[in-house]
């Protein structure tokens, strides 16, 4: 902890939603000063996000309904890791599953929290390249289309608010600096 | 709605959590095959993020601890709508309280939506300049530094993972294209 003078300490915790998807718990912290609040959070296991690219640039795109906000969403593929899965299976076997393609080469680029008010969700930014097209195997009760753009294509939508998903728009941020150079990839090749 | 194959529709809700700062519902839904679903996601009232840029280039940012991801993370100035406040209203009052700044020019960027899968909410991105600074207004048990940055080093704690908040990432999607001119931005001088 660089910065003591900002953190919260937890004194008590109790759960205070047990849904059939979301998890929320309320822990009682004390603050900086000495006095004390309430935190409430959803508990999330985490997750992964992949930015695939074809041979020609173009990139893997979902379209999907997303009930909450009420609107089919343009996204790069994503998916929360299962227990005791690796970041990398996960995202292999996300793109796999929702999209059909699986890659040759990986390269974890970094990571970001959707919502660190009241989640504990972090998502795994993950580049895929060398890809092969097999059959997508969508969850029952899953519905989305699968396309393709290219990254200027994807850089206008995000500019002109056709694309507002945050971890799409942070992949979009890292695609962009990747393509000019600032920003390096380590990419590997892993065992099939 | 342009793609009617891929929508839900609500067959019945409910509330699910009514905690001191979380608001979660339950609907079931009807699926694109006729077959049903229940989703259960967080109530939001919608948010605003402000990236307040000084008269030699410099950010105003961040930095406070967020519990549910237990670390002090580094983030442009942002704050929930409070009931019936327009946008600019709310990141006039936001940048004011937390910062201490006002800005006598506003743009507003686009939006984004930290997490479609789980929560209504949406954050609108306001850009301000001509800053002066007063005397900030910390709520009570809010604790947070501001400090400023120059873009460059912004970018480089994204690309360093030194960064890790959605929102504040997509702030740095927004800079990075306004500054190389690639999208554009609708300067108003609000009435004072």
């Amino acid at each position: 902890m660089d910065y003591p003078h900002l953190a919260e300490h937890k004194l008590s915790s109790e759960d205070i939603l047990k849904g059939n998807f979301l998890h929320a718990r309320r822990d009682v912290v004390s603050l900086p000063d000495g006095s004390q609040a309430t935190r409430e959070y959803i508990i999330h296991p985490g997750a992964v996000m992949i930015v695939a690219q074809l041979g020609d640039g173009r990139l893997v795109l979902e379209r999907q309904y997303r009930y909450p906000v009420q609107d089919v969403m343009i996204e790069f593929p994503a998916g929360k890791l299962d227990p005791g899965e690796s970041s990398l299976a996960c995202a292999q076997r996300e793109l796999l599953e929702e999209t059909g393609y699986s890659a040759r080469q990986w390269a974890r680029a970094g990571m970001l929290h959707p919502v660190i008010s009241y989640s504990t969700e972090f998502i795994d930014i993950w580049f895929a390249r060398e890809l092969s097209l097999g059959e997508r195997k969508l969850d029952a009760g899953e519905f989305l289309d699968v396309f393709t753009a290219s990254p200027a294509e994807l850089l206008d939508w995000c500019g002109k608010g056709r694309i507002t998903d945050a971890k799409t728009l942070t992949g979009a941020l890292w695609l962009q600096n990747v393509q000019s150079g600032a920003w390096a990839l380590d990419w590997q090749t892993p065992a099939l």
